[in-house]
């Protein structure tokens, strides 16, 4: 490994992302209006991504995701607060592809099976 | 404040936590399993809770739903995950009381306010 | 497992969690402060605890360590913010016992091993 | 707002990630082998980093940051991990840069100005 040139490694072809954005210093504790503008930014990507009510999921390429995560940051800027902190959770996997769909539906289908067979 | 008895204080009366459990040691890739017994320990615990595509929110007090998110723990410690590594969101407020879902709605009201007016 | 009486599930006899406790409408982007109050409830509370850039990692039982971020929670609501937001990354294990400063040696000696041999 | 070009927006130019990578699917519970590895993607990436016992903390710009976490999966995944779960904090702000050292002496002056005054 002592030959690996580490700066031509890429970045995974595919990941999700789900991120909670939590600005600072704009005088309101609510931070409605600040998801909804990072929706907009999603929106114009073209990546796929939901709402929850503790974050938003987006699925893409790595470099898209985080370059679109980034302009949430900027645009949260731009609205007037000096600090944000955002808590991210990322996944990639090698395997196989699974949306955020499928992910959910292969546990409630577990679940179903169990009441079944209980 | 050096007079405060910290031991005291007590813990908030209601929280929001969004988590995301990974075990490791389970010679398996797949958490769905794990994933669906961890809900049947919040179905036991009757709080409110949601799952998504990324982590499950469970709403209540801050002791109880500590509890069973340490108790989604020992069930899959139980069936073979020798490691567990769980990232987890937590909200508290004392403002106001708003449900996972009224959060969620707030945000898209202000969206198709914003399309309307645009 | 249909017969499992999941409310008589303990919590993990031991756990670390690394923490960040971000508040929300205290008229102020700087957290020291609120951050400094968190070291004394944690001080206050005997656990192992260690304060870096990006967070706190403190070490004890899931009860006593998920109390006292609870605790946390409350005594940085009494100095007036009325939102919290944390993020914690929580792991348990089954195998061993491992403290913090272990983990960090562990890869540290990996590293110089590496550059030994190379 | 509505005629904000989205995709024209930069990415911010300085941040600081706080992440914990976890490989799923190496047949082994420890992680500190991946972690080391992680090491050394970042040494390779000359921006300024720090590992402690529950993640590690990277500063530079966002694209730079991203890129280095990225080849950090990457990394991982060539070394056998089908399945990656990062947990990352980001911070981004507009008012001041503060280096991961000064915000930790930061808290730490405070609490030794409050026992001198107790």
């Amino acid at each position: 490994m002592s030959t690996t040139d580490y700066s031509q490694i890429p970045t995974p072809a595919s990941c999700y992302v789900d991120f909670c954005l939590v600005p600072l210093g704009t005088n309101s504790v609510s931070v409605a209006r600040e998801v909804a503008e990072v929706q907009k930014v999603l929106k114009a990507s073209g990546l796929r991504y939901t709402l929850h009510s503790a974050g938003t999921t987006v699925e893409g390429s790595w470099d898209e995701v985080m370059k679109v995560v980034g302009q949430a940051h900027s645009v949260v800027h731009q609205r007037g607060a000096v600090r944000i902190q955002t808590s991210m959770r990322v996944g990639t996997r090698t395997d196989k592809s699974q949306t955020a769909e499928q992910k959910v539906k292969r546990v409630q289908d577990l679940l179903a099976k169990d009441e079944q067979s209980s």
